[in-house]
């Protein structure tokens, strides 16, 4: 898996966002504090050649110190869809980085902004936090949020939908 | 602009902060639950050879994903003026990175913190989110405080002052 | 002392983390706002030999911009213990990052999460800011908190107990 991670991948999130928000819109209410989406979030690691399709690249190798990409960082900016279609239209972008951070297994860290532009939601959500590869589900932290979303606050959830080498 | 970019630059951010604050102070009024306040942020790229000048440094190169710098991660110690005079006496400091996230154009996403400490302010604020640089105007979040700014939130809004080589 | 930050070295802070949350747990009262935790933190940084011991590793290297590991960024997966022996048994981990940002003096920046998974506590807290090393205790904000942690906010307090090289 070490290879494929190094070489070119494809990683479909899931993400539930929950979040309470202060804004008044037509799609977030103050009377309804929290708010459920749902997203497909897709990234393809640039490998050297595919510069059209890639949404990732690795600003920093992996050292040395176990088995595991530890170090390895990965700036993106990756898509955003409702479903798990990586050629639906995409109703957000995800842009932000992580990085591996365990010697002994896979295990990432994220912080990233979802950017909204749609007729739907205006806006971005901020989120940190780490992503424990191992669980099925891994919670985030939103920490905060502009325009629509102005001052939100929640949870994101991950699951990983699929991982996928691109041959 | 990529070759300036990559060999010294100077850029000026033009910062307004809006944020609530638990804290009671003379400056930070809890009925007053929003303050703003309008700052000046200058970067200096360090070239190689402008130590006495440079405010920021990349620590990691950009990557071959498309032509506008994607991965190129620079950290920063920026002095922070309350007008757009570089030489103006500095009233905080802007220490944190940012890095490049776009293939198709120059748009960043930044981590940093406001550290006061002056007669008027004490204290941080954190805040984070994307610099969409295409923007006239672009909304970060405060995600938090100290001192003074204790468990602050809200919104620092990016306008672009000038930019400049230094030839 | 930039060799040693360099070569290998073990540093352990001392934490103090008050918050407010919104979860009922038995551990968190809603009427109780604000908790706090004190925490130890060890880092042992990777000097290419030492992979049974070393917690985090150098993701980019030292900008030449001055004399104190300006541009350093180190990723951690640490240990974090109820006392300042390294070897007590760890009640979560710290995992992140931060690197070197000032060119006259030693001075930090900090993002990562606090997990904790034991009969106490389970969920996360994720921590943001600065950390100036030359002042006594540094104060970074709790941006969030997932779990037993839902929702939190606060102050986490930074002291350095011991700095050693490991020779």
């Amino acid at each position: 898996m070490r290879e494929l991670v190094q070489k070119s991948s494809c990683i479909f999130f899931f993400l539930v966002i929950s979040w309470s928000a202060l804004a008044q819109t037509k799609t977030i209410k103050p009377n309804e504090p929290c708010k459920h989406i749902v997203l497909y979030y897709h990234d393809i690691l640039f490998n050297g050649t595919n510069v059209a399709n890639a949404t990732s690249a690795k600003a920093a190798n992996a050292t040395k110190l176990g088995d595991f990409n530890f170090g390895m960082l990965v700036v993106f900016d990756d898509p955003i869809t409702e479903d798990h279609h990586l050629l639906s239209p995409p109703i957000a972008r995800a842009q932000g980085f992580y990085f591996y951070d365990m010697k002994d297994t896979y295990n990432a860290w994220f912080a990233y902004t979802l950017l909204f532009n749609s007729s739907e939601h205006k806006g971005t959500l901020n989120i940190m936090g780490a992503d424990m590869m191992g669980e099925e589900t891994r919670d985030l932290s939103v920490v905060g949020g502009t325009g629509d979303f102005f001052m939100a606050r929640g949870i994101a959830t991950f699951r990983t939908d699929t991982f996928q080498a691109l041959l």
